[in-house]
């Protein structure tokens, strides 16, 4: 009887620490944004792809949409709007020449990702908390720490170009 | 007795099915590449990202790497070369300008992955298996189905300008 206690005083007492870790989008890491309040997920690096991108002009980069699974799920259906709990990232590097591919194919031909460049993006669906900003948290991260309040508020009136779209620029690439 | 007998046995069952069904580089599915043998790895598409790159000249691609658990922790690591049981897989798209995002900035800015173009590409490290090619197996795949003979030769050769990188062109994108 007493062993049963003990194990069940563990459970109570483990479930209460993650509870008191995690926030409703997850495990996050690090110091949370202004505005919205949106913290890195822990582990976004390995989410599976959306799609890729190449900004030119000031931006200047390659980049990639990254997705959780109910990003990837409604991405993959096309599902709009995204459902609550949605997370999608985008992540960046500098828009680089590749040498050796000039060589291989005797002309410039291939452009890579050279080091990370423009931060670290995120959005997160909760269509009640950011009732104000189209149902997304925006968020802004550089060199892993928020980026000022002023910078966190240009996204949603940028992507507000695509509001038929949930304000989502990027589709799903099979 | 006769209970942990059952339970014995129908591991034993399930193991030889689940042995019988996959092969050494995991779950596959359809028909196999002539030279390599490589078939076309189940869920690759989920699996994490390596680095993007854009393709010009003749190609003209957006394009994205991804890999299997051994090849994102070797690439992550920097390790060369790869070790055997390393996928690699190069999945690519056309080149599209995106409307929405010019409309956004005020003049030509984005462009985002089309249709599926140039076929999906696979990197397999097996150093006995293919040993003459550099320890790869390498395989194009056209709309799901094998590239030809002549399609799957050109691989090596040109991967060749990179020996010295374990004849992998792309690096880790953090």
């Amino acid at each position: 009887m007493r062993r049963i206690v003990l194990v069940s005083a563990a459970v109570v007492i483990l479930s209460g620490v993650v509870t008191f870790t995690t926030s409703a989008a997850g495990d996050v890491d690090g110091e949370a944004v202004p505005v919205s309040g949106v913290n890195i997920p822990l582990g976004y690096r390995d989410w599976p792809l959306i799609s890729v991108a190449h900004e030119e002009g000031t931006l200047s980069d390659l980049r990639a949409i990254l997705g959780n699974d109910v990003a990837i799920k409604a991405a993959r259906e096309g599902k709009r709007p995204f459902p609550d709990g949605t997370i999608i990232a985008r992540i960046a590097w500098s828009y680089d020449p590749l040498e050796e591919s000039s060589q291989a194919f005797g002309h410039p031909q291939s452009f890579v990702a050279g080091p990370p460049k423009n931060g670290v993006q995120f959005m997160v669906k909760d269509s009640i908390k950011y009732a104000s900003t189209g149902g997304w948290g925006f968020a802004q991260f550089d060199e892993g720490k928020p980026a000022d309040e002023a910078m966190q508020r240009t996204c949603f009136p940028c992507h507000s170009a695509v509001k038929a779209r949930d304000f989502v620029f990027n589709r799903y690439a099979p």
